[in-house]
């Protein structure tokens, strides 16, 4: 029954974020969309900027740490959830870890470039990771947008 | 010969990323201090400003990756070489990842939140690492700084 509500409050931050990916694909970005969800509040939400920005560390979960920290006043993210369409990279994975993310929740897993593989001690040793919420949502963005492309 | 040259360069640009460690100590930061050389010139350089900015992302060469990249006017750091006094942490590895730097110099080793323990496949597959140059001067910032501070 609690994991069903658990459940269900993910899903509905998740599509959150898939509004957040959307919004990048709408701008020629990779769609990628997070949010970062404080006691069932979402206090900040970005999506991926690299090219607008021509900036690689832009990515949407960097922008939505630095984002939530700001709304909070410091730089832990202690208590905060948060959601990405797409499994974070190294470099958000190490931002996560720094952020001290107790909670992360991810769509599609990423082979190649996830942190699950190649950094599989980036986040803060407390961090629960939870995968594949909304994963067929947030994998056809990725897969329609990089279709368009070529 | 060639070696020696290199060397001195080497050293050289080292000096003026620990010119921006000791700016980043006389802030009240962790010692921290990163400069982007393209050509034999130096396009970015920047210091850990994680308090100042209450934000883990921004760490020296997080800054100095993006500065570079609005000074050349593209996001790739093909042609860069980065220098760091301390070696990179995972966030940081990934970012240069990104940024296709293909040559990375730094001072001391950090063991603990370093990236050659952590994710040693988060840089691009061509670059080179260099360590060890004005390792002494480097670590002593860092181990000064936490002397310093208990």
């Amino acid at each position: 029954m609690e994991n069903t509500e658990q459940q269900k409050k993910d899903e509905q931050f998740m599509r959150r974020a898939l509004v957040e990916a959307e919004a990048a694909r709408d701008e020629g970005e990779i769609p990628v969309g997070a949010v970062v969800v404080a006691g069932d509040r979402i206090i900040a939400r970005a999506h991926n900027l690299t090219e607008t920005l021509g900036d690689v560390t832009a990515h949407a979960e960097m922008q939505a740490i630095t984002s939530a920290a700001n709304q909070l006043g410091g730089k832990y993210l202690t208590d905060c959830t948060l959601y990405v369409t797409v499994e974070p990279c190294i470099m958000c994975a190490g931002a996560l870890g720094w952020a001290q993310v107790r909670r992360v929740v991810y769509g599609a897993a990423d082979e190649k470039r996830g942190f699950r593989a190649f950094a599989p001690k980036a986040l803060h040793p407390k961090c629960e990771v939870v995968s594949g919420v909304l994963e067929e949502e947030c994998r056809t963005l990725m897969t329609e947008f990089f279709k368009s492309k070529r």
